[in-house]
């Protein structure tokens, strides 16, 4: 039983300044609640010399992760550094010296996941990661310690927020997805290089992360079939008003036999869903148990508080069970090799945009020749012919179908004299 | 470190069949996720030579708790008798012989939480109960596991599935109360006698419960202000709707300074709220944390399915620490002894309707009436004249007032003249 825990950081960026700083305002209902005191040792950086939005006891402060590393009396270490560089050389060396990790890295779990938890189960330390994904709403946990009795059949999530956000100004306000985009930027809801949000991989690496959670099989982020939303225009938005849908970028993985597919694309979503109304920079997850049918988890999926909410919670779970003389609890268990597959074995509706020429019988061609892929058409909605150019646009909703026959279609299409490009083909979700 | 880990029973109905048939079925599964077999040992019923959906092992079934109380064998003893009889009787037995117990039971442990909480820590044993408050939906869990770092602010929630029920089909169909709820009995939604749900009693127990761990002081169930939906009239949802509200029975819980103020009633709540759209037997709870947010938590809050969900996770959680050979985690502390507080603390907007004299100058009186109590009116509707009796329908919607203030107003109202009856008193939530 110990009295006294010591914990210490990797990183100190916005998320870490609000961790440690209400690790230090709240000590007091802390050790209340866990029986011991959390004390906060050492705090490694980049540059110990920057000036920081929090006043740190004298010494804390360092540029060398060894000091925490090694520092016997460091028994918990956040990490909120981020990337699979530096990021997972110090974890690994943290779990194989026996010490308790905190991390709000989606990219490292989700790359390294089985080789790290077995890393911490060899050595008697606890891997937990609550604020990976969600930020602030339990999403791990959920998985982990809320459903453990049921099979878990799907997750639906909407977990990146910046795209979130320009989705929703992009259907809200008719924005251009550049116009949208740049505003995230200035608001810093997104980064620079917009790259990791809205090409998907952060979606990505999530809901891999989710998958191996729920189906206790090993999905590689490389194995999340991953499309970003850069080539959305504003009349997507418009025709999936007109046919009572929205498009969200949507992180999906489900079980198909002993397989799992998991998948980030923009979709066009029923605006009955629960989640067709999860707005600008909010966060939702579904997961579908088969005992407690769909659950759904939302509120704001980023931002230095609420992840420090999620970092927190397990930093005082392992200190109770410390404080206790207990291991902490951690234990995804190992995961089973099971078949990542591909968007193959889909079969859903799907939206097609086209450019066609604006001429008679154009429309019979399309439907031939995705009759002959044995696809068929629930809707169709033509306008906004260019005179000009002698172009029209078509924006069509067919029936459930295989990907790969839609796909074989779509090649068809484009080598029709009539068809001048194939615009867009999105997924439509939660409908039959 | 246990590898077998007995399970008793108390009381077998659809939820309880439900629970044993699962942990049969999945046996395996649950051994891996544990470390050791969860044997079925004793499940003592009222009559148990009545024939059942589910065919147990041969001398499981007895008509004698002790069978189940008094076996050294039984380690974990899942109660779902209900109410606060026998069941609270057999539940002190069973932790006072440090027997580990999962209860679905919100009566029982809204009602005698901090007694039962004190015997079972000085019992060294667990009480568990997330089943007890919305089925399926993590509840407790979050309260007492996810959002510890938080100081949590506010809870609103729509927790009994039966009223929800009876309300949307009160707001899409326009049925009347009577009508609704005969349609809610004959679906097996409501009981013969509906007291329980539609006088808002079942949500009262729910949200003194999840009061008491959000903010640590114990709310009796009594100290609940609590109002049904017998009262509401198919036209307050049709003026609700015109104003861009909709009508729902919530369960709030707040902090005020050291108080916490818990309440049960029919509210008008913007229709832009996510709590807005939950309609049917579906739950939702929102928890309002300072670090994390508003966290909503939505999906089905009750059946045999989601509620064997939400009591085999308080079970395996258990479990797995036995196997562990660790104390089982449960423990929501000692509650502070905070004050429970009356409606008089409260601050909110008010829709009022009333039946009136038709006549010029009764809106002026009324007016005048409210304005002298401080209560200033945002916005009026009239119509539906009754031109036989010479009287009129009054809705209004008031600004943020005290509700000191506006029950002053109203006995002052119900004595004039010209104003025959205030029919309805709705507060206004999520709006101000």
């Amino acid at each position: 039983m110990a009295n006294e825990i010591g914990i210490g950081f990797l990183g100190m960026g916005n998320v870490g300044e609000k961790v440690v700083a209400t690790l230090l305002e709240r000590a007091g209902p802390f050790r209340e609640q866990t029986g011991a005191s959390l004390t906060l040792r050492r705090v490694a950086v980049k540059d110990p010399t920057r000036s920081r939005g929090i006043d740190l006891p004298a010494g804390v402060l360092t540029g060398d992760a060894g000091d925490v590393l090694d520092d016997p009396s460091v028994d918990v270490v956040v990490e909120v550094i981020g990337g699979d560089g530096d990021a997972g050389d110090y974890v690994r060396r943290a779990l194989a010296g026996g010490k308790h990790v905190v991390s709000a890295n989606k990219e490292l779990v989700s790359k390294a996941g089985p080789e790290l938890f077995a890393l911490a189960r060899t050595n008697g330390a606890a891997l937990r990661f609550e604020a990976s994904v969600g930020g602030g709403i339990p999403v791990i946990s959920p998985l982990l310690r809320d459903l453990p009795a049921n099979r878990v059949v799907a997750i639906r999530a909407i977990i990146n927020g910046t795209t979130n956000f320009i989705l929703t100004n992009m259907a809200q306000r008719g924005d251009s997805f550049e116009d949208a985009l740049a505003e995230a930027q200035d608001l810093g809801y997104a980064e620079p290089d917009p790259t990791n949000d809205v090409d998907g991989y952060d979606a990505a690496f999530k809901i891999a992360l989710m998958a191996g959670l729920a189906f206790g099989t090993y999905v590689p982020p490389e194995a999340v079939a991953t499309e970003g939303i850069r080539s959305l225009a504003p009349q997507d938005f418009e025709y999936a008003r007109e046919l009572g849908y929205v498009i969200k970028l949507l992180a999906i993985a489900e079980r198909h036999g002993d397989g799992v597919l998991a998948r980030v694309h923009p979709a066009l979503l029923p605006e009955s869903e629960p989640l067709a109304r999860v707005d600008g920079v909010q966060n939702a997850a579904q997961i579908q148990g088969d005992l407690a049918g769909t659950l759904t988890f939302q509120g704001a999926g980023a931002g230095a508080a609420p992840t420090t909410s999620a970092v927190l919670a397990d930093v005082l779970d392992i200190s109770r069970s410390l404080a206790e003389g207990a291991q902490p609890r951690w234990d995804p268990g190992p995961w089973r090799n099971g078949e990542a597959l591909g968007l193959g074995a889909l079969e859903t509706r799907y939206y097609l945009r086209m450019t066609v020429v604006d001429q008679p019988g154009v429309l019979a061609q399309i439907a031939r020749v995705l009759g002959e892929a044995k696809v068929s058409i629930a809707a169709v909605d033509q306008r906004e012919s260019d005179e000009e150019r002698g172009t029209a646009e078509l924006a069509l909703m067919t029936h459930r179908a295989r990907e790969l026959a839609v796909t074989v279609a779509i090649d068809t299409l484009r080598g029709l004299d009539e068809v001048i490009e194939v615009d867009a083909m999105l997924r439509v979700e939660g409908a039959t």
